[in-house]
């Protein structure tokens, strides 16, 4: 093989493709962990001259030296590793285990191979997943920039492996934007993806699901596996999919999804098979049966047993003429269930070979060791049918070594369909593990097979898995991940641009013919653009224009709420016949022009009086701090990055002694009332003040906004409104129902109800009152639309400030003193 | 509710409305079972005077009378149920165990609540769930008599409930069929169904399927659901479907599938809320959380108590201001998986209370036991928090039964993504059971919640229950079914009839643009309808003419193999240039006149000439012996029904006294020579000797059979073929990739191919020599092609009877004795 990447390939797998142990003169030397991913991908990072971040077998407590330089006689797949090509992660013992058999093997195992009853979900241990991830991505970080001092100018591929690395794309891609480094991301995963229904059982798979769409390339083993994924992308996050492109956009990002089958080195397995003794037989007529597994409970073991059991019940001539030699390569012997298993199954080959044995023959030889590669392929070779039978298996490269290692007289392999090799593999005999009468009738027709059968189906195997090998699947990997091109560009293809007939599939069930809609937004970030001054955050003309043409409708209502003043959001807006919240909706004025302002402690305004002394001499730099008619902000947007630290540190420190609660905002820290008031109550509140308490049998509620505290009326209308992130960040946790990557997105969902709604016959009995005259700002083009007032429910009585009076500063009469406006229920 | 349902109801559950018990003085009496079934159906039987097909809870040793009268104080829903109402099904104890224990829940419920791990596969179980299916359709069909001889003329409605009803159906059709007597089916199940990943690991879920698609009518709680089914019917079964209109299709019936989620009495639960006693608090201001669910792991129990631990520790202010009302109804506390939860249970709430109890308070009051509807109602309002949150739960009643009786203070229900009802009842607040952390935050927010929210999210889920409430889901169902027409047809729209481009998705990707096709098809009932007689089984002119046309491209190699004898099929075909395979391929000729024919055994022959004297007396009443080139056929097609029993009884004596094995075919036995060959072994011959062992590199075949001789080379070649089953039968089990309803759909595929090859360039490298001359009998049009010889393959030696002359019969010849033709491999 011969690899022509242009790309330094980063490789980051949880193990090394050694460990480093003592040998018996006390010196640590490597020992040789043979797997389908090592033997995979360990000769590319060979000839390439790559670099493989992973664990080498030794934690922290073990005062790990340097890594040992490889053994003369090695002749594994890794043999030529350089020791300059390692990049071990060492952890504390304890972190490690939380991760690796804590979440790794209690929980992602087990309900990735659809066995949920087995998973444990435990917070910690997936905090700890999480830590681990982050240390490996560190390592590869580091590993990127190795490369890019061998080779300047390059753009790195790092290529994460496995079920345990899920998180580790995510931690590469913010430190590498962080520090401008150009990298392309690739992960693998090496076992199966499980279905919406399974997948959503793990509390937190939204958050894993966003670290997994942090890489631009993600590749399973088959296409059920894809189709899975994309599905839970889908329907947890939202995100928008093509599944016959298999793409998926996140964040404004297009992740490419594709199948590609591992397998096997074809060459060396036919070539280990012709040189290998032959196994020896009790008799020369005696016929091998096969079954070569790890010790686990996916594949089916105990399950075996049974069939054979039944097939020697069943077919008594079999009896003395077979034997099942089972291989089984012990794992994870430092956990109970593993534990209980290899006590299981020695009891029950016990048991077998006790009933049936004879003078002569055992039908079980029961191998639980680990084997060499050349006894594999004796083994291989000289089976009449091999059992490859597992519950559950990402791919089973048993049957593919088995096929690769056929060399004499053709056998008969047996696969499950739930390996991901019985989707390629359609010529060999399948079998459901679950049935012990159909499983033994299996191994009965494949003992019985006539040759001319058995000699066209392992012909049809052999020549797809000698085309198919492991260098077909790594040359297909390199070019769907673009390798050969000095670019971070993935040829995948993107999804078109958000279009207005995207909203159709997120609203045309909620929105419908006969309902009217109540529109809340946010301002800063949902429909202006974030600026680096509020007063350059100005609403785009477009927008403008759209939201004055849904505020003339009939059927439309529209109400910004902001964490801005009430006086500065209605200037900033500057179109009539809107609620405004402001302040996080501690003040709300209607179009009518009554106001609601909820009633904030006095000793508040005494804590941000100091607040506002302290936080003096840490404005610099560009820092800034802006008075609110409740509350203030301290801004810290402008400030250098190399500064940014202190100034944040020190803004806190004033805070704390102030006696307020610094609450984080966009690159600023918020003092608000501590009360129980945010923009879910004021959401809520504005909406049962319209329209009753009943309101949701009226009206339909569209929620948009950017940031944390929208998160709080989403949260406050989960459920029973439709609401939109927006965000072009990773890992942003939300309940909202769908993300929108931009404001401009905002801007086509606005059009979209612009759309629905002007497609209706105007309301004639919805009462039209004359304007009220709102405070015109010298800058904004106030649009003046007739305003209306909605029908209030009758089971609600308004108590509150009428004005027909210009607003005046809320400030300068007082206003953030305790209520002088207030709405209440009738209870 | 007035029901005007024009179709007499039968509806079959598993259990009655009650069991049959013996009260203090020895009298059996009926005890009522409550559960959302009966509380749903009960008054639509009740008031149509339908019939109750169930399980009395008695079993055939108890020696049951006849059913005991309603006792006169009962106010459950099925009070009303007259004893002529009910039709009991009554079995042997071990028999019903088998199927209830040992199928039901030990296989299905865990395996369609997505809990495989659980799940046990045991074919004897599975037998006796068939058998006790079989034995409720026998009752059904009675009581569909029964209801026809009291109402004459109409349409009775077969309504079956539960996932242990699920093969019902079928045994329904079967008998009603036979005894022309019109139904209509509906089938609804009250437990999730499985995704297809979940589903496909039950070994017999081809049968349990189509047992399934014999309702004309099946309705699921949840679109989820629905959608499961479909992926699995059109994935296992490879039948046609419509996702959109939720149609299914399967022997040329087309089935409804519907999403119905069932619903409450509202009405009944709020009167009953409204008189039900207050619920004691240990002081006024104590807030009341409430549990209550049948003892199940699937209920989510244990995680609950962590949670409401967690919430303790975590918020030490609930501590004596709340109190968890736990109430647990015992159920399936024969099986110990349920008795060790019980315990579990029992000792992590003895736990929880020891360490949280203080002088005046406990945190959980646990009930464990059955209560009354009316202490219900006053739980359910008397609750602050009602806490639904199982693992998996078909819908989750108890959710609506909660917000049906909040007629005070509104409380706020916390839901389970995983209910059914969480699809619906969004305004409850979304908790995932098995994240303890947040399960706790969660119970938290529901307490602390302010009372605007309260009021709103109750508001609303209370209309929503209020309106589609148990009647309505009635009526819907009723609608759905066309009840209110005397007629069994449903209106839910049919699939289009099989058309060309449908063969794209079974054959584009497997018919490639490069690739030769061979076509193996059968004669009879898969090119010519079966006929009376087989010599009135004439190929369809359309389909003649369809194939010659093909056989005349050079890309398409076609084969006949048929049971016929070789001779009679040629005959029937008579088309040129294509192979021939008679007697199941014991005789095989290619078109350049070359012939293999497979030895018999001498001793076989002498067999024969026994069978015919011993079956010359059996031949009356239309049954009749046809004569085979090698064996014989005794047909019974025209016997009249009632004897052919008799006739049939008698003929296997004959063939066992024969010392012949009868093969069963279409209403006829055949006497087939006792060696290991059939229509796989012929086919897999045909395709080795015309292409080589390796003709899977060259060729793609398809092949097409309509009877059970023609599984064993869809068997032979499975995965290496694509196969197509013609059959319009319920319940047939077959290896083929899909099914065809019928010989028109059989040519409907001929023309597909037609259509892909004739795009093709003619290929002038393939050899086309002349004519070799046909034996042509003087009713058949045979075409005469151009006759074509494929290349065979090198390592191939061909050692035949090559024959120019025109074929004679091959038992005028000898043929039938031992082998004159051979085609040997080279090994």
């Amino acid at each position: 093989m011969v690899l022509q990447s242009t790309s330094p390939l980063v490789v980051v797998a949880n193990s090394l493709p050694f460990v480093v142990v003592e040998d018996a003169k006390g010196n640590r030397v490597r020992k040789q962990c043979p797997s389908g991913l090592v033997t995979a991908v360990a000769p590319a990072v060979v000839e390439t001259g790559g670099l493989w971040v992973g664990w080498p077998g030794i934690y922290e407590e073990d005062k790990p030296g340097p890594i040992p330089e490889p053994s003369p006689d090695d002749d594994s797949p890794s043999a030529g590793l350089k020791t300059e090509q390692v990049v071990p992660v060492i952890l504390p013992h304890q972190l490690f285990d939380d991760f690796y058999n804590g979440c790794c093997h209690s929980c992602f195992w087990p309900l990735f191979h659809s066995m949920p009853d087995r998973a444990l979900f435990r917070s910690e241990k997936w905090q700890a997943y999480l830590a681990v991830n982050k240390q490996f991505a560190i390592q590869a970080v580091n590993a990127v920039k190795t490369s890019l001092e061998r080779q300047p100018n390059s753009v790195p591929l790092v290529w994460i492996h496995g079920y345990q690395m899920m998180c580790v794309a995510n931690f590469i891609r913010n430190i590498c934007d962080a520090e401008k480094i150009k990298v392309k991301i690739a992960f693998f995963l090496h076992i199966p993806f499980p279905s919406w229904d399974i997948m959503r059982l793990f509390p937190w798979d939204d958050e894993l699901l966003q670290n997994i769409l942090c890489a631009d390339f993600i590749g399973f083993h088959i296409e059920d596996y894809c189709f899975n994924f994309i599905d839970c992308c889908q329907r947890r996050l939202g995100c928008r999919t093509d599944r016959a492109r298999m793409l998926v956009e996140h964040n404004n990002r297009t992740v490419s999804v594709r199948a590609l089958p591992i397998s096997i080195p074809y060459e060396r397995f036919q070539a280990l098979a012709e040189s290998a003794p032959a196994v020896v037989k009790n008799n020369p007529e005696e016929l091998i049966m096969l079954g070569i597994d790890q010790l686990d409970y996916t594949k089916g073991l105990v399950h075996r047993l049974k069939a054979f059991e039944r097939l020697l019940k069943n077919h008594p001539e079999h009896r003395e003429k077979v034997v099942l030699i089972q291989v089984v390569v012990p794992s994870r012997t430092d956990m109970k269930v593993y534990r209980d298993l290899k006590d299981e199954l020695d009891t029950e080959i016990g048991k077998l070979n006790g009933c049936f044995s004879t003078a002569n023959w055992s039908p079980i030889r029961y191998i639980c060791a680990y084997v060499s590669q050349e006894q594999l392929a004796a083994f291989y070779r000289d089976s009449s049918v091999a059992l490859v039978a597992p519950l559950r298996d990402g791919m089973s490269l048993v049957a593919k070594e088995f096929v690769a290692c056929q060399t004499k007289e053709p056998g008969v392999l047996v696969l499950s369909p739930f390996a991901g090799a019985g989707i390629d593999m359609t010529e060999a005999l399948q079998v459901n593990p679950y049935e012990t009468e159909l499983y033994a009738e299996t191994i009965h027709r494949a003992i019985t097979m006539p040759k001319e059968e058995r000699e066209m189906r392992m012909f049809r195997l052999r020549r797809q898995v000698r085309e198919k090998d492991v260098n077909y699947w790594l040359e297909s990997f390199f070019k769907s991940v673009n390798c050969y091109a000095n670019t971070d560009e993935i040829p995948s293809g993107k999804l078109s641009p958000l279009r207005e007939d995207d909203f159709n599939s997120f609203l045309d069930h909620y929105v419908t013919e006969t309902s009217k809609l109540a529109l809340l937004l946010d301002y800063d970030g949902t429909l202006a653009p974030i600026a680096p001054n509020p007063d350059l955050a100005v609403l785009p003309a477009e927008t403008k224009k759209v939201l004055v043409r849904l505020a003339n409708m009939p059927d439309v209502y529209i109400a910004i709420i902001s964490g801005r003043s009430l006086e500065n959001v209605m200037k900033m807006v500057g179109i009539e016949g809107l609620t405004y919240a402001g302040n996080h909706g501690f003040q709300i004025r209607h179009p009518d022009g009554s106001q609601f302002v909820h009633p904030v402690p006095h000793e508040f305004n005494e804590k941000l009086d100091k607040l506002r002394e302290l936080l003096k001499p840490v404005c610099k730099h560009g820092a800034w701090l802006e008075d609110k008619d409740i509350g203030m902000t301290f801004h810290y947007r402008e400030v250098p990055d190399d500064l940014a630290a202190e100034i944040i540190a020190k803004a806190e420190e004033c805070f704390v002694s102030a006696g307020i609660e610094p609450h984080p905002s966009h690159k600023a820290f918020e003092a608000r009332p501590p009360v129980l008031w945010d923009k879910g109550r004021a959401a809520i509140r504005i909406l049962c003040s319209l329209f009753g308490v009943d309101w949701s049998d009226r009206i339909s509620v569209i929620f948009a906004g950017d940031d944390k505290t929208d998160e709080d009326a989403m949260k406050a209308l989960q459920g029973m409104a439709i609401s939109f992130r927006v965000t072009a960040s990773k890992n942003v946790k939300t309940v909202a129902n769908h993300r929108l990557p931009s404001t401009d997105s905002v801007l086509t969902m606005l059009k979209w109800i612009e759309r629905r709604f002007s497609a209706r016959p105007f309301d004639a009995s919805k009462p039209v009152l004359p304007n009220s005259s709102l405070n015109q700002s010298p800058g904004s083009t106030s649009s003046r639309v007739p305003q209306r007032v909605p029908s209030v429910s009758e089971d609600i009585i308004l108590t509150m400030t009428m004005s027909d009076e210009p607003m005046v500063s809320p400030k300068a009469s007082g206003l953030a003193s305790p209520a002088n406006a207030e709405i209440s229920l009738k209870e």
